[in-house]
């Protein structure tokens, strides 16, 4: 009935696509401080930066600069994103983050034009270029990631069989550079996807490729981000990015359009209630959601961080008893 | 593998929970608006007050007057709370509610005890009271009510053993008076539930009382009401309360604790792009999310309020291709 998994891995995305969507200039120390909270709460891997145009993207100007004053904890992963190939050798050339070899589409034509201002097959060519520029560093490319995998703003509904096309052109891309690839990540860039069309990708891809790993990218514009991250455990997913406290998008300040991922601390929480195993601290990660709206002086949409978690209250419960 | 409804109904309960909660007394003439707005969405049935003790919930001392100003709309049902037969009482002299005949008990005995004053039998001795003045007023007794059904602040995690007593125990009353139970409510009146719990507490009712039909009262303070209202709607439940905007708590001016039910817009949006019948038009259902926001003057929960339907943006698709 139920393939919940036993444990799940988060991708914390919060100091990057957090971020970058707010409107003021988040100072470096920040960052930094936020970091270095999360680092702390057990996860395993952060998304701290974004190597981007600092004129489109001028909260992401001090990306070098953060990444040099990065205080690592050990056994935890510090990664990036970026969008081309001078993005990707401006992370590697830090020299301090956990580069993973990975390529990317989107299921939508139409976003790719707009989005990075490139047609399909120019952003195939450039993923060819990437894998180059992983190879010359030692890198395996492993994973892949299809974007506007649930619908496109701009191109309406995405049909299943375009996910799984994009995923055969970066497999087949990959393996004429000699790589494998092993992970694949459909992200629902634009909110459009729910939880059964996370069901239908889910199952499309589980028959096409049925030993990758699958990782999700849930948007939460349209409040269906821990829905649909539900219907992936059912489905044994157990790998998804999120975004502390929700940050990401302003929908709080009136702006129309992007929210964040799901809620990392709402996401652990469910999970955590369920019996299946994050290995973090929920109470840690609930005091870095408060940093995080301290540090953006505004209210974030997370929920368990303004409720409270149960583990909190059970223990109450016993000491009462006790 | 999912039972997915052909259709859901959905029971407004923001210009009751939602506004009973609010700091502000919402003046009549405001949540009369309101009521107009969603009784023009297509919702079936909508709660508009609680025949409450004034002095504890003093934005609630209208009932009165507010139902006598109703303009009743054809087809839409006009529900109340009541706690007691005093309230019940109350709401059968305003001769202008579609009053269902209903009893409830929680769970929890603790929370019987802090929210209403009574112990658990006496409890059950006022709910046979209230049965007695449905049948003098010649409404049967269809329904019962189970709170704090997930877990309990005051008492911790709830055995789903404890709720099948509870069913029974109402069932078992109401046969007494010569009423038969048919349909069974379950709320997580202190946000404990999670989408596992709810298939566990789903699937024990199915299996004991087979021919009940069952609706969900999910509230949201700790975020996973949608990712919940989805483990129902999997198991088939096509009943659900629900808040316009998520009215209800005010977790954003900084008070812990309750949030307001599941979102009504969300929820609405999640059952439509699954091919879910609600009845419910959207844009107008977004409409009334809006005004309820510029009612209590600060921003409510809701998502698709903020993001936009996708039915506006496939539209705009289509308008551009034509």
């Amino acid at each position: 009935m139920s393939d919940l998994p036993a444990s799940v891995s988060i991708v914390e995305l919060g100091p990057r696509e957090g971020f970058q969507i707010e409107p003021m200039i988040v100072p470096t120390p920040r960052k930094l401080e936020l970091i270095d909270a999360l680092a702390e709460t057990g996860l395993a891997t952060i998304e701290v930066a974004s190597f981007v145009n600092p004129k489109l993207v001028p909260t992401m100007a001090d990306a070098e600069q953060l990444v040099a004053s990065l205080h690592r904890r050990p056994g935890v992963k510090y990664t990036a994103l970026w969008l081309n190939d001078r993005g990707l050798r401006r992370a590697l050339a830090t020299g301090r983050l956990d580069i993973n070899g990975s390529v990317s589409l989107s299921a939508s034509n139409e976003f790719v034009v707009r989005n990075v201002g490139r047609t399909m097959d120019q952003d195939l060519a450039a993923q060819g270029e990437l894998i180059g520029t992983f190879q010359s560093h030692g890198i395996k490319v492993e994973s892949a990631a299809v974007g506007a995998a649930f619908g496109c703003n701009f191109a309406g509904d995405v049909p299943v069989s375009a996910v799984i096309e994009r995923c055969k052109s970066l497999v087949e891309l990959a393996a004429t550079h000699g790589e494998t690839i092993k992970h694949l990540q459909f992200a629902d860039t634009m909110s459009w996807a729910t939880p059964a069309s996370i069901k239908r990708v889910v199952g499309a891809v589980r028959e096409c490729f049925p030993d990758a790993r699958i990782s999700l990218h849930l948007h939460n514009t349209r409040g269906l981000a821990i829905a649909n991250a539900f219907a992936a455990l059912d489905m044994g997913v157990a790998e998804f990015d999120a975004s502390i406290a929700g940050l990401g998008g302003c929908p709080f300040a009136g702006h129309k359009g992007a929210a964040g991922n799901v809620c990392t601390e709402d996401l652990v929480f469910m999970c955590e209630e369920m019996g299946i195993a994050t290995g973090i601290d929920l109470e840690s990660l609930i005091e870095a959601a408060l940093l995080a709206e301290r540090i953006v002086g505004h209210p974030l949409p997370g929920s368990v961080m303004k409720g409270g978690s149960l583990s909190a209250l059970r223990a109450n419960l016993s000491n009462r008893i006790a």
